[in-house]
């Protein structure tokens, strides 16, 4: 049995996994990020034991806790070097939890850990998987040779910031053009906002006004009930999402790669013109294609990775 | 002692190369690749036999022979799947080797194979390495946990075929906006040779009629001499160049990249711009950055690398 901790800005997600990556429970606590770190793990602490003995089992019972933080970890020593998300600066996450339970206990960035349970449940065997993540931003992992790439310095995996657009859309990261500034849920509303203000008589209108505001399935909505304008906003965004798909795979040829993140809901409307996309325009022929499909594990897979992800050797 | 071979669309080159990777002697011959496959192996053959007795050994000291071919490899099966470049299609090139010579024998792409000779000469000891290839297109070269990154397929490590500017220049893969359409020397020439056009008073027009043709050197030179429309194209290229290592780090974020290939002659003018480049783009702060590096051994990586790569294990 293992532990999964899921760090965000807003929640810690804790849960109890079993080792074909199943959860048997899980709790959470607001992180209230601005308390010291050693606040914010005596509250993991306390929901890894609480979630142990609710479910019958002793802390004995557990082979390893793995935690999901943001920001660039040293996995080797356990530390989360810089996060931006919670503002902290190397802060020694894996020794101050030991304090309260002596299990193995280990750190991944947490997008990394997400990917690790996306490959654990649906990448088994292969030798090289990709996960992207279409959220507010864009993210990555990579998982070769069954174990975590992390880069020699714990920050690889940045799949969204490389420039798709030189001199484009200016990117969070400082730089213009990312693929996370045309591919992201953030990039999609600003997207449909101009497309809404380009074509008022739009269904997008309305929707949007039933929502209350432009989200990332306004234009989704309104493509799918036939409106030509919020068609041509989707078919645009994907196409930079298959752009970016594309990249990664000549790149990498990964045996397979997973999209996740909010706008994988929209399943094989998003999934099947990236595939043709890929299918037109990667640089193999001939061979084994990379396969393309849509992550499963949604909000578990942070929980579920970081608790597998555990048992790898740093 | 092993035996590299670097098998290109004009020439075989063939070298006897030790363990510490330099090259002991070496010889080539015209390929003639419209030859039948099995002639093109019976040359490779000869020249390691003639080279091997030549040099006072015997083919039982030879512990391995690596070749280094263009196309899509199955390196397992030692196989050339493809390649465009010698019209090969599913050849079985160590099977025919060694009906010649019985020793081992493997073969990686030639890419990989020149990526791998910097990495053992260059990179020792690193975690994680990158070969960048500025030449005819953009190369790459992906050396991970001391072992070549060929993606599932065989294909994987084409990192000149990622999008850098949407709907841009065409490339020669078909797809527009690829990186080696503005990185490659074939690039730079384009570029240098429209700034000609607009700058008739420029310092490139007479180095270029000198020269009897816009090269790759053509704006390097004049630039270096004070001519600013030659600076701009050089700056515009290295910025360019700087872009995409600048994407690889934040990918991989390699312990070396190393930047090889005719325009890797330029030395620090080249890399000293990219370096900061990177420093200012790339997306991590506060921990350890890449080491890059101009590759060392310009023609000599293919060879050298194929030797040493047999040693790998498939």
């Amino acid at each position: 049995m293992y532990i999964g901790i899921d760090l965000g800005g807003t929640n810690i997600a804790v849960g109890l996994v079993d080792k074909d990556g199943k959860i048997i429970k899980s709790d959470s606590r607001p992180t209230l990020s601005q308390r010291h770190y050693t606040e914010i793990v005596k509250d993991m602490a306390e929901l890894c034991m609480e979630l142990t003995r609710d479910a019958g089992f002793e802390i004995s019972d557990i082979e390893g806790i793995g935690i999901g933080s943001p920001g660039t970890i040293d996995s080797k020593a356990g530390v989360v070097i810089y996060s931006n998300n919670i503002r902290w600066d190397n802060v020694p996450l894996v020794a101050e939890l030991k304090k309260h339970i002596d299990v193995p206990i280990a750190v991944e960035n947490d997008a990394n850990a997400a990917a690790y349970g996306e490959y654990y449940i649906n990448g088994k065997g292969a030798s090289s998987f990709v996960a992207v993540t279409l959220g507010t931003g864009v993210g990555g992992g990579i998982i070769l040779n069954k174990d975590i790439y992390r880069g020699f310095n714990g920050a690889g995996g940045e799949l969204g910031h490389t420039v798709m657009i030189y001199k484009g859309e200016p990117c969070t990261c400082g730089t213009d053009g990312c693929w996370e500034a045309y591919a992201s849920v953030t990039a999609l509303i600003r997207q449909t906002t101009k497309a809404i203000e380009e074509n008022p008589d739009s269904m997008m209108v309305e929707i949007a006004n039933e929502a209350g505001k432009v989200t990332g399935r306004t234009a989704f909505d309104a493509a799918k009930a036939g409106d030509a304008a919020g068609k041509a906003v989707v078919d645009q965004y994907i196409e930079y999402v298959a752009c970016g798909v594309t990249n990664i795979i000549n790149i990498f040829q990964p045996e397979v790669l997973v999209i996740g993140g909010g706008i994988s809901k929209e399943g094989d409307y998003l999934l099947n013109p990236i595939k043709e996309y890929v299918k037109e325009h990667s640089y193999c022929a001939n061979i084994p294609q990379t396969e393309i499909k849509i992550a499963t594990l949604m909000n578990d897979a942070g929980i579920i990775g970081a608790a597998l992800a555990s048992a790898l050797k740093k």
